[in-house]
């Protein structure tokens, strides 16, 4: 089993991580995980902070000798910023920010000031979600299993939607999405996306929009549709559902299929020389909760960022008067700085996934079991043709 | 912490539960699940097993005199069908039906035909949820906290869309959608959906859907910001993904708020003598993972059924043939019946959300701490004006 | 992750357990299951309830056709005497026996009268237990992991004290025993605890004792160091403390090796032939947590039944006045009836974490994974003379 | 739900710790923390390293202007021994030492050398279990629970045994054990285990021996009976027995009851003016897995340090050829200095329960929900003398 906790305030002196359960003799260097640190601070549409502090993940433990050792994996990143709150006088935040979890976690625990609540709510812990989804990325490519995102809409600017895509034009997407500060893998959407995201700057406004993630090469077989809670798409659901302004998710084709007949949104199989291949991928790799071995998608739904320069209503909780909202530093489009987020979120559910297939403690002891898992193929599959009864032990 | 295991294939002998962490001295009884379980049976657009059976929840095992005694909860249906089964050869299944776990659990599991898959996969399953969530909706109640949910559209036949949504409309919606066939509250659209479904049917194909849950009353502060998976947002997600069929969960506006600019999506707030309300629901009750107080909205996309009388093409696992699929007996659209099955997962989670909050091990206990909680009220508030300091313990 | 739940009271209709996560294709028979549960209600001491039921654990769930399918196994058994409680009044039970849950669970739960905390509370819960230990015993076996056990003590009776014991001569005593009415494998001991329970039952009071359990075959490297709720002593120590009326759990030499210097109790190591060998096994076959593929022997301490036919001081908590406790049907000496249900928790644990070892959802898919783990053996472990640095990646 | 993962080498870095769960509003200080990691520190009989290094709790997360916020708690403690180690080249370890981890988690995780298992099963990783323990115990003393501990043997040095113990004197047992240098509150047993363990010392082997810890003012009602998992009893000895070197657990009276008669080991009660007091603690605080308001208390069996400087018998790796372990610093006798880790432990399984019991995110929230906890007095207990029918919702 593989599980994380972070900790850490925004403006505190650190955020931290511990991973627990990754298998031993994986390679892992400072460079793979602060690569997607530093997409997380870039995507056009961000606010100031990234320009002032360049993540770094520093490992403390679980990594020694450029491999994990199968030890927990603990990480913390600095916090640059915490100089500057460290020694002042804090004044206490008492306007709400209506969208953000300032009242909420404040009625939860009782806080007499917001900016408790909103230290911990700050997306700045998604850094340690990066750092996990890092390791965790490094970890499925040692079987061949991609994970990649992008931008398929920012407000009402969305890509064109698209039937079928080949694995290879999928790692064209990644590729080319890298290339655009929106992260989006189309040249002319990314140049509106752009333009749309400069116009809501101007209206001292924000946006949100739609990432599509996807992983590659995924063996058949990861979740299970026995229980109720091991279902691969609940996994999948819930770990990005918990993504700082989500509010939505869809598998596959997702809601699209609620508009369409049943025969066009099943994906027939072909015998193609004893591999059975689908001819269409509408189920997003996930059938039954489990995946088939096709590209699983997913789809997440950002709302725009609460903390808007145009000032929204609220109520003063000192004084019961009402009140504008003040603005806090933020983003004015998080949606391109999401992406290596929720490929993070992605990577921790299908690593977690992987190690429960394939048990084991290392590197070494899961490749050959990998290798030897049962395909969507004719001959892995020796279907029986022999009668046979319930027979319950009743 | 509230948790249940299910088991029972659907034409074995019964499907059963066991709800472990209920709190003691709850009343239940067998009409509050049975009434439920018909729910689950009945909808426009079913197939005919809801007429052979008419399920009953049998209990045996912490309900003694009507009452929980916080002992886990034990409960079984009878499969009337088993009987048909039992005593007789079974034919091997060997052509699996594109969007069912036919192959994929035969390949996770190396069954040798594809009936064993189907057995535990069926949405049969979903009787014991429906049995588990009627428990948890009692428990809530005796909170004030009421769920219902109702049908939103069919294909692409939909309810107009709404603004604010008053709770008591939200009380009269429940009860219009429990006299319509098609579980929607909004009569001209019922009789939409019954000619679309009747126009499938004749097609010989299926129809999915989206269900609207909603959850009125629940208190601010349920669930956390502070850790991935203790948002409540997370657990709902996770919790309805989990459901057969499924392909997409919004929260509140959910994939909408994409399209619009941070300003419109947000709930400002007013102090309405005291009280800190919100002037529209945009959130669906949850912000920064937590509830607000405002009623929790959720929308679950029901992708067709994927066994339909018009037959799919698929291959033959036996010979390698390509060949068209079988009919299995099935809904021709099963999104009324799946109404109380998204809510008895909302209630689930929302009941585990609300033990966690209260603690506690018997009703009597929790009510005087529940009638305490900490309203988003200024009086429960009491926000300070003092400056502090961070001061961590470095 | 294999886990399971069990519900029921002692004189409700039936006991119940679901065991989720046993993987698919394992050969299971209700003569398997019924052999451990008739183990479990014959022993020398026990009172009267065995005589009147013999158990029978129905499977409705998760084995077809003889073997296991991968999804959950839900399995009851039927309380014979609950037909006597059924349609009666009951007569509210206030007087609390003290080392019984009566008061702690009325306490707890609320309940006003103490009949609800007895019903559950009580032994017969062990049943479920000592089924779901049946199958997983099963599928330790394919792996030719034998668990085993017996009585060591009986009030001040006990077995002498050993050293080493070879693997064939545990086989041996498990034989033994079973021959035994109190489950001792040396006939003169036995003998001499029958005459300590025939007096213990005469003088109207109870015994307790202490139980050994081994299991053989066990291969090196389940559980783990690295975190504290994966060391496999604590897994397996938490569950038999869960057993009733236990107090004590030690590992290997266990208390002794309090009293003993260090360089007499850890088991040094031979090089025979290329295996690694200890030449004794103080350490109970695990060594910081994890198995080290000695025999695994725990011991575990049980008090004297806490209902005796003399009867305690206690208080009428109708009244409050002081009284005798009132009898309840009971054994004299549970021992030699508890030593499978020691045995079923050594057979959860291990059955767990040799699925974590392993990984895979089928008997099939584990059996060549088993076959390649590595061994305590030179061939195996290919040290390594080059020098390193500890390089974190800070 | 309280849970922590810790992290970090014996030499690397750091050793780092997140604490997720706990409430809001809690007063934390350095102090707390520090005094005990230094109390862990100090015991007549230790090694050299505590002289070299004196831990701080370097708290980055969780506790704001010297309170907790509810946010999860990170906390990092240095190594000062790193420095010497960082940048040298580390000279493989070939050669197990007989009861560490060193060959059990090489052959878990596959390592090439065994220095990768001693640096993570170092009890340095206690460190972190210590300051988890401290923010627990500021907890639990917020609701007047205290938690100590003392050592009472050292080898087949023991205290002499007691009956029923006062709760002062439990408190006086606290306070004169941190006198004694080898954590033990007898004097004479005191002067008696020093000259055992210089004895040890000079014949350079090592010595074990047996912990007690003690809760005082436990409520009742915290654990349950009712699930397996759930029992406080199991959690208690699940934790314990975690510990490093940890070979027996046993609660209340332990072992020895397995000895006597049931009439003489249960706890009889007594109305003392309304009040339910047992005139015994045989059962150590703990009846049907469930805390009855007695002190609970546990013994924890330690055997002796595996590392000696009498090498022992073993195999190097690397060559096959039998060779004497080499030494690596360590303690002669541990037991004063595990003190604080069985008292860390029992802390958070307490408090963990306390929360579960409690529910509710701050202590202000909870304080008042402590005040109306039933007691076992008659007031609270309002017993019913009406007869009632089982009425299963069959």
């Amino acid at each position: 089993m593989l599980r994380f906790l972070t900790a850490g305030e925004s403006h505190g002196p650190s955020i931290a991580t511990i991973l627990d359960g990754m298998p031993a003799g994986l390679a892992v260097s400072s460079a793979m995980i602060d690569r997607d640190l530093l997409r997380r601070q870039q995507g056009y549409g961000s606010g100031g902070r990234m320009k002032i502090e360049r993540d770094h993940a520093s490992v403390t433990g679980g990594i020694m000798a450029g491999r994990t050792t199968g030890a927990p994996i603990s990480m913390t990143v600095e916090n640059l910023d915490h100089a500057k709150w460290r020694d002042r006088d804090i004044e206490p935040m008492t306007i709400p920010r209506p969208g953000h979890a300032d009242l909420t976690g404040a009625i939860k625990y009782g806080y007499r000031e917001l900016r408790l609540s909103l230290e911990r709510a700050s997306a700045r812990e998604t850094t340690m979600r990066v750092a996990v989804g890092a390791i965790c990325r490094a970890f499925l490519l040692e079987f061949g299993i991609v994970i990649g995102g992008y931008t398929v809409s920012v407000g009402d600017v969305a890509v064109a939607p698209s039937g079928l895509v080949p694995v290879a034009d999928y790692l064209d997407r990644f590729a080319r999405a890298e290339e655009s500060d929106v992260r989006c893998y189309d040249p002319t959407t990314s140049e509106l996306m752009r333009t749309k995201i400069r116009a809501i700057m101007e209206s001292k406004d924000t946006l949100g929009g739609i990432i599509e993630v996807v992983a590659l090469h995924v063996p058949p077989g990861l979740g299970s549709h026995v229980q109720w809670d091991r279902k691969l798409s609940s996994r999948i659901a819930g770990a990005i559902m918990s993504i700082h302004a989500m509010k939505g998710v869809e598998l596959g084709d997702g809601f699209l299929e609620t508009r369409l007949p049943g025969t066009s949104v099943q994906d027939e199989l072909d015998n193609v020389l004893g591999d059975l291949v689908t001819r269409s991928n509408h189920a997003g790799g996930l059938e039954g909760g489990i995946s088939n071995g096709q590209p699983i998608t997913a789809r997440a739904a950002l709302k725009p960022i609460a903390t808007t320069l145009n000032p929204l209503d609220s109520v003063d909780l000192a004084t019961g008067h009402p009140v504008k909202t003040q603005y806090e530093r933020s983003d004015f489009c998080q949606v391109p700085r999401a992406v290596p987020i929720v490929e993070a979120m992605l990577c921790f559910v299908l690593a977690d996934a992987l190690i429960e297939k394939l048990g084991g403690d290392s590197i070494d002891e899961m490749k050959p079991r990998f290798a030897a898992l049962r395909r969507a193929r004719l001959d892995d599959l020796h279907m029986d043709a022999v009668p046979w009864r319930f027979d319950y032990l009743t």
